[in-house]
C-alpha cells in the first residue's frame, strides 16, 4: 500500500534511538502462548512495528507472525488456540525504514536433522555479511534479510546436538546478541560474551522464563530470578535448568542508554531500577547545569522521570506543560503544505496553562537529529514561554549504534556535526544543556567513568565501540548493515 | 467475530465514565477532510470506537465512517481523496457496551426536498425514545438505534428552509446536545439551552470551525474565537457568521465533570483552563484530607494534575509509581483463570522502586465501580506499600448521567449502594476521601455551590437532574436509554 | 479501490442484457437460510453483483448482505449460524454500473409499528421517481437509491395490517414487480398485474417456497406447485397459503426475453421449458434462414441449444468451434493497447481444429451494441473460417427495457440505429439473420404474435410498451430509471 | 478459518484426476506479467489454488503469489504496477488437500552467487524425498513441502553458471518436470528427459514464450513455434534462443491423459488437437460400444466434446440433458442431512425436458471413486429416463499417478477395486463401458498401443510406470509424495 504522502506513524520518534527488539521465552505451563503474548506486550515499547510467536505442542511446532502491534497480532482467539503448547519463544520487531518484510518477522524457523528449531534475536551480529558471503558461497540459501537467519544457517552446518551446534555457530559470529531458542525438548537463552543486550531469568511456579526485561514477568506475576550473564547460555528443559559459559570469559559492556532511554522505567536492569537512574540523572543534571526558572517541564513521556529529579533537586515545580496524545493510528495524510508542519502535534500539544509568561527548563532523553526538539521549542514559544531552556538526560549522542540499535548514519546525528552553542542555535532554546559522562555513570551507582576500562557500552557518546566492526570496515563504514545485507540479497 | 474469552479492549476504563462522543465541524478552507480528520484526532479521548467525516464538495456529499481509531479511519490516502470538500463536519464516538453497529456511526445523513443534511451529536436526547414512537406511527422509518436520528426525522417533518426546520425540530426534543450540521451552503452548529454538553467556536484565516474542545483548534493552528452559547444556534456560510437565540432563555447548567475527567487537560472550557481546575481540585483535596505519608502517586493519566496539586499544597514528593502501558491492541484472550486476573496488569504496572517500603497516596479522578480501585491497591500492597490512602478528585458518584455520558445503571455505582467506610473496605485502602462539593465548584472558581440554583450540572454527584428525563420516567426509569431505543427497534 | 484501467468483470456479457434480479422466499423449514442460498445459488445466472437474505428466528430479524457471489457472500459458517430461523427471503442483484453500493443491496428491512418488515424485489417500478418526490415532500427519508423502497415508505404511510399496507403500497406504484415479504408471521409473494417478471409457487414437505425460477425448487429438491399468477397475492403462515388477486384484472404480458436469454435452460417458466423454446427457436431459424454451411458454432454458453436446433433442422454437424474460459476473476489489467484489445479472449478462444478452412454459422441469443459480435467474427476468420454467418435467436432489440432489465440506452443499441445490412457490415459477417417476431412466438408454442393484442411483453423488440412509463415521460425519456434517482438524491 | 462441516469447493471435482500445475514464462517484452497473468489464466483449468509470477525489472526481482484464482490475484492495478520488467515466468497451482499453505506457492525464488533465481515446476519428481534428506544432513535448510525446492537446493550445491548448475541439478532428480526459470538474463525451459508434461515454445514479434499449452499463446495472440522436446533444455537471452540435449536419450513417453482430460480443448499438445482427440475418441466409443438409445447427454463439461464424437458416429441426438451452474464459491454450509446430500447439485441440474421418458447414454471422460457418478445416475433416473447408459471415453483408472496429477491413493480407485460388473452395479447404471487402450491410442492417430514399448505414459491405466518410483519404494508404497515430504518436515 504505497501511500506517496503519508507521514510516518511515529512522527515524533523519527528524532528518538529505537531499540529493534524484544525476546521472551517460557517453558514448563499450560498455555506458553497466552503467557509469551503478555510479556511481548509488556515488552512492546522495545519493538511495535511486528511481532511473533513459535510454540511446540509436543509433536509439531506452530508459529504465528504478523506485523503490528502485539494486542492486534495475538488478539483473536482462532490464533491463539493454534499456538498450542507448554513452551513458547516470541519476539517483537521495531521497524526498520523501508523494509518491513513479513519474511524478515521473528522468530525464525528452520528444520534440521535433529528437529524443529526457532530463534528469536535481540541485538545486532556486526560480521553477518561477511559470513552470509561465506554461507551462500558454501550453497545455502537465505530467505531474509536478517542478521539472525546467519545463525540458523551456522547452525545447519555445524554438527552435534543443538547445543553443541548453537556453541559452534556463535563462535563464528561477532556483535551483541540476547537470544532464546526452542526446540522440542529445550528452551535455550544465550547473552554475547560482553552482554550488551540485557536479558533476564525467571520464575512462575514450575515454569521457567527468559525476557529481555524485568517488566514481562511482573505481567504474568513471575518473579526475576537473576540476569543471564554476558557469555551464558541457559538449558531449560523437563529436568530443569543447566548454565554453560562457552566463551572466552571478557570485560562486561552492558548498554549503558537502556537507562537513559530503551527500558520501561519500572524494569530493573542489570541490578539497579531504571526509574531511579533516571531520577538521578535529573538530580545531576540540576547539579551540573542550575538554571533559574519557573517550572520544569518533561517532554513526555520519557522525559518525566529525569524532570521529577530535577525539580526535586532544584526546588522548581515540576508541571506537565506537554500534553501527549496517546491515540496514534499507523498514519496520517497531509495533503497540503499548511498540514505537513502540523507533524509534531499530532502527539504533543503545549499546555499553556503552564506555559505563559513562565520561564521553563524542557527535560528530554536525548537528541538524535535535533528536528522535534526545535519544534517542540518552537511551540512553548508561541504558548508565551518568556525563556525556554533544555537539559538533556544523556551526554551528546555523536556515534551510530551496531550493535542492535537503529540509530542514523553518523552525519545525520545533530552531536556529531555541530558544537554545544551551534546545537542551541539550531534548536533555538536559550540554553541548552547535556549532562556529562561521569554524571551518568554516577546516576548508575558508579564513581565515574573508568576511561582506561570503560564498565558499560557508551559507543554512541564516546565512540569506544567495544566489539569488531568487520562488516563496516570491509566497506569502508558508510552504510548500515541492513543495506549491505540486502545489497547482498539482490 | 464471536471471542468466548476475550478481555474487553479498555479493562481499565470498565471503571471510568465514558463521554458518548466528539463532534467537530469546519467550513471555508480547502481540505476541509485533513482538517477535521486533525481535529477529530485531538478529541480521539472523547470517543474511541468509530469515526466518521462528511463532506459536501460542491456538487456531491462524500461521507466515510468506520469503526476504529480516527488515525486508522482516515490513515488511507484514497479515502482522504474521495473526502472532498471545502466545509466538513466530523464525529467521534465512544463504544456503547454491545450495539457497536456502523449503521449507528454519526454523521447522520439524510436527503430532504432542499437537500442533503448531515448531522452530528454530542449528547443525549431524555425523551427520544417517545419521539420514536409518535414518528414511527405517522410512517417515519428509522434505520439505526441512535437517539439523533429523531432530530432528523423531526427535520423532514417541519417545514421551511433548514434553520426553521432546525429549530421547530430542536423546540420538540428534551436533553442535552451540542450539534454540528452541514448542509449545501451551510456549517450550522446548536448547543441545548442550558449548554451541557461543551462546543467552541474558532477561526484559521477566513475558515470557521466548531468543536467539542479547544484542543481540536490547537492542533490545526486555530485560535479560538469563543464558547457557543447555551441556546445559540450559530450558522455559517460563505457570508460569515449569523448568531440566533430560538429558544426560551433558561439557566445554564455545564457539565462539571467535564473539568474532572473528560475534557483533555490543555483545553479550555467554559473560560477554565482544565489543567489549572485539576491541580486545584488536588490542592483543594489536599487540604480537605491531609494524610502523613512518603510519596504522592497519581493512578496515570487522568490522576496526574490533581496528584501533582496535592503534593504541591501538602509537600509530600510526586512520583511515577504505577506506570502505564499506552500500548493496548483490541483485545487479549485469557484461557486460564491463572491469566484471567491479569487483566489491569495490562495497562498498569507496580514501580516497585517508588512503593516498596512507603506509606502512599493514591490520588484519581473518580470512582465509579471501584473494581479497579480494588486491584490497584492490592497491586500497590504486593509491590511493598505499607500504607495505601486513596484520595478521589471528585464527590462520590452517585446516580447515572443521561445527558450523554455512558454510566453504568445505578445499582453498579460503588457510591450508591455504599457508605464512605464499606467503600474503603471493599476496595481495601487504608483511608479513602473524596473532595467535597463545595471543594470543586472552589477549583473552578467559584466560592462553592449554591444549593438553590447550582451552577453546573452536578447531576451524578447529587442526584440534581437539570432536564426531564421523559423517558425513563415512563419506562421506572429501570432501563438505559439505548435499551429502550432497542426495544423499540425489535 | 480505484482502477484506473481496469477491464470490467465479464467484457463479453457488456454485450448482453442484464436481469436485475432473483428473489427467493421460504417458510417452515428448518434451516430456511441455507435453502435460501441454495435457492439463490442456483438464480445466480440472475444477479451477480450482490445478494443478501433475512430470516426472522420467532424474536428477531437477522440478515445478512454483501458484494460478491451467493457462494462467497453465504460461504462462511459464522454468516449462516447466525440467520437463525425457519423462514427466509434472499435476492440476488445485478451490477449496475458504477453504483454498487451495499446500501442498495436487499432485501429491504425497515421497523414498522406492526414490527419489522423485509422485501426483495424482482422488476422495475415506472413512477418511482414521481413517488419519490411526493413522498419526500412528506417527510420520508430515504436510504437508498431503489426504486424497492419507495414501496416501504408507501408500506409506512398506509394502515392497517401488513397486506392491507401492502395492496394499499402496490395500487399506487406503477411497473413490472414480482416480490416476496417477510414479517414476523408472514411470507408473502406478490406479481404485477400483468405478470411481466416470472415467480414461482413450490413446496418441499411442509414447506412452502416463492423463487423466481423452478432451478431453484430442483437444487433443494422441492416439487413445482405452480405459478404465481399475474396480479395474485399469496400470503404463507402457519395455517398454510391464502391467495388473493386485489389488483383489477389485466391481460397477462410476460417477458418473452425469458424464453431467449434470462431464465436458465433447464427451468419450465410460465409452462414452458426454456431449453425446449430454444432449441425450437434454433429450427425456426433454420426454416427461416437456411444457410449452405460446413459447420454450426453456437457463442457458449447462451448459444448453445439454438445451435443443436439449428443443426438438427438442417443436417449440418453442431461442433464447439469457440471455447469458454468459465474462470474470470473480478477485473484484469490492461496496460497497453496491445494488451487491451484481449478483452473478449478473456472468455472466448478460437478451436481452430473445428474452424480452419470452414464456412460456419454462428449461433447468438441476441445482439445488443455489438462490439463483441463483431471480435467473435474477426477471431474466427483469424482461426481461418472460410465464410461466418450469424444467426440470432431472437429479433433485432430495437429498444430500451424500463420493466427490470438492465440495457443500455437506446442509442446505444445497434438494432435502434441501423439497418440489417448496417448491421452485418459493422460486424463483418458475411450474412446476418434474426428470427422473426412470429417465429419467436411460434417457438414458445403459439401461432404467432397478435398485433392487435400481444400475448407476451415483447417491448424491447416492438416498441410496443404495455406499462405506462411516467417517469420517462416527465424527463423527456433520455435518462435511465436510476439516474434519476440518483440525481433525486443528490 | 475452519469451517467444521463446509463442502469442498468443487464438490463434482473430487471424483476427477487433477493436474498440479501450469507453467508460463516470457521474455523481451514490455509488460511481461501482465502478458504472463493472462496466460495462466488462459491456464486456469489446470490449477485453481494459488497462483505467482516473478519479473526481473533489470535491477530486482519482484514476486506475487497468493491463493485464489489468476484474476483475483492479479487483478488490482497496484499488483501489477509493482510486477515491472520485461521477462516474467508464472505458475498455477491446484490444490493439494490439506497443505494450502502460500509458502509452497510458486514461483520458487532464491539468491544464490551467481544472483537470484525463480523456478515454476509441473510434474512431480520420484526421489525428492531421498533427496531432501541427503541434503538437509549436508546443511541444506528448506523452506517449503514442495517437491521443487529440492532442485533449487541441487542448484545451491553445484558449480558453474546456473545452466551448468541446473543441468548437474536435474542429472541427480528422477521424476517428471516441465520447468520455466527465470535470472537476470536468462529465461530457461527444461522438459524432463521423457518429456511426460507438455511444455510449448512460442513467439510474439521479439518475444520468445514457454507455456504449458497453446492456448495461453492464443490468448496474448502469440503463435506457437514447436513444442519443447523431451530432454531439452532451451535458454533464452537478448541473443536469442539456444537449444541443448543435457541428458542421456529415452524415448519419450508423454501422458495420454493430457488428451482425455487435462488439456483445454482448443489447445494442440505434441501435434494433435485435443478437441480432434476428444471427438475421435467418442466416435471409438460409439463403434467399440454402440447402444440403442433416444439420445446422447454429455457430463458437462469435460464429456461434451466425446459426445459429440459419438452421437455423430450412432446418429443419435445430441442434448444439453445436464445443466451446469458455473458459479460456485469458495465453500457452501450444509447444516443438516437433508441439504448435505445435495452436493452434486451446486454444479448440476437435470433438464427434465430432454431426460425424461428417454433412454439415454452419459458421456464422461474418466471415473476416479465413482462417487459423483452414481449421483449424476440418480439425478437422471428422478428425471424420468426409462435406462441410463454410461460411457468412458478412457479406460479404467486403475493406478496412482506419480508423475504430477493428484491422484487420490489406489484403494480409493473404483477400478481397483472393482470388476466392470461391479462397478456398473455400484454406480447404478443400466450399462456401463470404457473405451480400449488400442481404441484411445486410434483415437490420437497411432494404430494402437505398442505393449513392448508404449508411445505415451498410460501408468494411470496400464501400471507401466516409465520412471523409477524411488520414494515409493522405499516407504513400501503407501503414501503419497506430499505426505512424504511433510513428515521430514516435521
Amino acid at each position: 500500500m504505497a501511500r506517496a504522502y503519508a507521514l510516518t506513524t511515529n512522527p515524533f520518534d523519527d528524532d528518538k534511538l529505537r531499540e529493534e527488539c524484544a525476546v521472551f521465552g517460557i517453558h514448563g505451563t499450560e498455555d506458553a502462548a497466552a503467557h509469551a503474548a503478555l510479556g511481548l506486550h509488556a515488552l512492546q515499547h522495545r519493538g511495535q512495528e511486528a511481532s511473533g510467536i513459535v510454540t511446540y505442542d509436543g509433536a509439531e511446532f506452530r508459529a504465528h507472525r504478523a506485523l503490528g502491534q502485539v494486542g492486534d497480532v495475538f488478539g483473536e482467539q482462532q490464533v491463539m488456540d493454534r499456538l498450542k503448547g507448554s513452551a513458547a519463544i516470541g519476539h517483537n520487531r521495531y521497524s526498520t525504514t523501508g523494509d518491513p518484510m513479513v519474511r524478515n518477522t521473528q522468530p525464525l524457523f528452520a528444520d534440521f536433522e535433529f528437529g524443529g528449531f526457532a530463534v528469536a534475536h535481540n541485538g545486532n551480529l556486526t560480521n553477518a555479511v561477511q559470513l552470509r558471503r561465506e554461507l551462500v558461497h558454501g550453497g545455502s540459501i537465505f530467505q531474509s534479510t536478517t542478521d539472525t537467519e546467519v545463525i540458523v544457517h551456522l547452525l545447519a552446518q555445524a554438527k552435534g546436538g543443538v547445543t553443541d551446534r548453537l556453541t559452534e555457530a556463535l563462535r563464528r559470529v561477532e556483535g551483541a546478541y540476547s537470544l532464546v531458542c526452542l526446540t522440542r525438548k529445550k528452551l535455550i537463552g544465550v547473552r554475547d560474551p560482553l552482554g550488551v543486550r540485557p536479558l533476564v531469568l525467571g520464575k512462575l511456579g514450575d515454569a521457567h522464563i527468559l525476557a529481555s526485561e524485568t517488566c514481562a514477568l511482573d505481567i504474568i506475576g513471575a518473579e526475576k530470578v537473576r540476569d543471564v550473564k554476558a557469555g551464558e547460555m541457559i538449558v531449560i528443559d523437563d529436568n530443569g535448568i543447566t548454565s554453560t559459559f562457552p566463551f572466552p570469559p571478557m570485560k562486561t559492556r552492558f548498554c549503558v542508554f537502556e537507562y537513559v532511554y530503551f527500558s520501561r522505567p519500572d524494569s530493573i536492569v542489570e541490578g539497579h531500577s531504571v526509574y531511579a537512574a533516571r531520577t538521578a540523572i535529573g538530580r545531576e543534571l540540576a547539579a551540573e547545569h542550575p538554571i533559574e526558572a519557573d517550572v520544569i517541564v518533561p517532554i513526555p513521556d520519557s522525559g518525566v522521570p529525569s524532570a521529577i529529579g530535577y525539580a526535586e533537586a532544584s526546588g522548581i515545580p515540576f508541571q506537565y506543560g506537554i500534553i501527549r496524545n496517546h491515540y496514534v493510528g499507523r498514519t496520517f495524510i497531509e495533503p497540503t503544505d499548511e498540514i505537513r508542519n502540523l507533524g509534531v502535534k499530532l502527539k504533543h500539544n503545549a499546555n499553556r496553562e503552564v506555559i505563559e509568561g513562565k520561564r521553563i527548563v524542557l527535560i528530554d532523553d536525548s537528541i538524535v537529529r535535533g528536528t522535534t526538539s526545535r519544534k517542540i521549542v518552537e511551540m512553548m514559544r508561541h504558548a508565551g514561554a518568556t525563556e525556554v531552556h533544555m537539559c538533556i538526560a544523556s551526554p551528546p549522542t555523536t556515534h551510530s549504534c551496531f550493535y542492535g540499535v537503529d540509530t542514523p548514519e553518523r552525519d545525520k546525528l545533530l552531536a556529531a556535526r555541530n558544537t554545544l552553542e551551534e546545537m542551541r542555535a539550531l534548536i533555538g532554546c536559550d540554553s541548552l544543556a547535556f549532562i556529562s559522562m561521569d554524571g551518568l555513570y554516577r546516576a548508575v551507582g558508579l564513581p565515574g567513568r573508568d576511561p582506561d576500562s570503560p564498565q558499560y557500552c557508551d559507543a554512541c557518546f564516546s565512540g569506544d565501540y567495544p566489539i569488531r566492526l568487520t562488516d563496516q570496515e570491509q566497506q569502508g563504514g558508510k552504510t548500515s548493515q541492513l543495506s549491505l545485507l540486502r545489497e547482498q540479497a539482490r
